[in-house]
């Protein structure tokens, strides 16, 4: 059984932050990062960046948060009524991009490490993460490079990783009462601690590596992309599905609010400009109507 | 103990959503309410009415909706697990209104009405209800009427009526990530069955009644009056409070959801068009700010 190290996966997931932030920055070519650091009175803060109003972002935000309290909140232990009362720490790196550009998609990334402990037990502790992308015009070649990218991150851990993560992402973004996907999907994972501390934290840092990867091509190709203003209202519309999904069914979203998280960071993931239409159907045959009938399934992609 | 019945309050709320599309409509003096009727797999329907692009209402709904099931869902069972397993009926009438200008704020109102039956058992029901205003900038004599009028709707049912419901109204529609009321209140109530059934329904009515003898004249008093584009930011900024409350706290959201309702119907209420901005604050001295220190804050109107 190999050691438990906090501090490393604390010192990964600062640099992490930083590297993700360089390379959106750089490809943004003008919007750059603001810092906000806070700290949060039962314990623990974190490293906020925005970035707002860039050439390619419209809103943007890169979030290092490493919280820690007595007691976990409720959202954490439904599923897991043995952490009821354990200390805990909570760190991780969240990220969500909005694009002003409708051809470029909306992005998330997430990776984090959870410990909970009591005096005298061993402590509890997982690791989970994931990324998924959320295109608003659908582009295979982009889909099949996400994909590949988040596949060739797990393959050195086992040829089911990628297959089971993949699952699980569609599994958990998926909007019930719209029957309807999130997004594409991507890597989704959680309570990751079977492979022991250093094989799941090398997992979670080649899925946390990987991101970059996998989305800054599919900006760099998009970002130029001419549109007009029925893209632009099409995003806007379809971005009140990415609000309903993080308030209504985000576990991220609703641990946060509930442990007292830092509302603006947590919030951050909600999108700059967002409309919601009374039954609205695209029309049959239109490129929105492709995005519903071709992208918006469950689908292999590689 | 008066006779129990459902048809009174299906009649009575079919006519309340005749009447106030009427009135609303004729205040917004452009603009028309469309119509949807649905029905449920489950069991019932609705009759949804929607206007958009009016000249003052910018999206407004006013729902009726009668749903019944053979198993109440969880949001309603949490409080009341005695309930669990019982068959249902829940009928109401439900709206909120987004004009377009900020000076004139949004409104809420709501009454319904739960029947929860068990073969060989005496029915359980309840009436519920409300209605509360938020605006985005404040103006004392309005916020007055609005409250003035609650208070009458009450007033021939019991001193202690308003007093209570005002308080169940600032207590229910309270961002706790926030730490912030929605807006001014209004009333709030549920469970009220303990006068019996004639009594409860006449209280219901009578705050049923109320919503538009108290919105109608604000509505009237603002819909002129000039704004620019910052106070339309703030309005959509402060937009963004509405869609966190109904997505993360509201329970008629929630039981809409996960009993399987109309979703179309049931986010009816969400705003026209939103913005987030990140740990965006007002200046002091500001009318923006003046919403904050003045309005939004427990306050007795009357």
């Amino acid at each position: 059984m190999s050691q438990i190290d906090p501090n490393a996966v604390k010192t990964y997931l600062l640099d992490l932050q930083d590297r993700i932030c360089a390379e959106l920055s750089e490809e943004d070519g003008g919007g750059r990062f603001v810092e906000d650091s806070w700290t949060r009175e039962e314990g623990g803060g974190g490293r906020s960046r925005v970035l707002t109003q860039g050439a390619v972002i419209e809103k943007g935000g890169v979030n290092f948060s490493h919280v820690f309290g007595t007691q976990l909140p409720p959202s954490a232990t439904a599923a897991r009524p043995e952490l009821a009362g354990r200390s805990f720490q909570a760190m991780g790196v969240s990220l969500v991009i909005h694009p002003h550009n409708p051809y470029v998609p909306t992005s998330h990334a997430n990776v984090r490490f959870f410990i909970a402990e009591k005096p005298g037990e061993a402590p509890v502790w997982w690791f989970g993460g994931g990324f998924d992308l959320t295109p608003y015009y659908g582009f295979e070649e982009d889909v099949r490079h996400w994909h590949q990218t988040a596949h060739d991150a797990c393959a050195p851990f086992g040829d089911d990783i990628y297959p089971r993560f993949k699952q699980w992402c569609d599994d958990y973004f998926f909007l019930k009462h719209r029957n309807e996907p999130r997004g594409v999907g991507g890597l989704f994972f959680d309570d990751l601690n079977d492979a022991g501390f250093d094989d799941s934290f090398a997992l979670m840092r080649s899925i946390g590596d990987a991101y970059i990867q996998a989305y800054r091509p599919i900006m760099a190709r998009r970002k130029d992309q001419p549109f007009s203003e029925r893209e632009r209202q099409f995003q806007l519309y379809r971005r009140g599905r990415y609000v309903e999904f993080n308030l209504v069914y985000d576990r991220g979203t609703l641990f946060g609010l509930q442990s007292g998280g830092r509302t603006e960071s947590i919030l951050m993931s909600l999108p700059p400009l967002v409309r919601w239409d009374y039954d609205w159907q695209p029309e049959p045959g239109t490129p929105e109507a492709a995005l519903y009938d071709q992208f918006l399934i469950h689908r292999e992609w590689i």
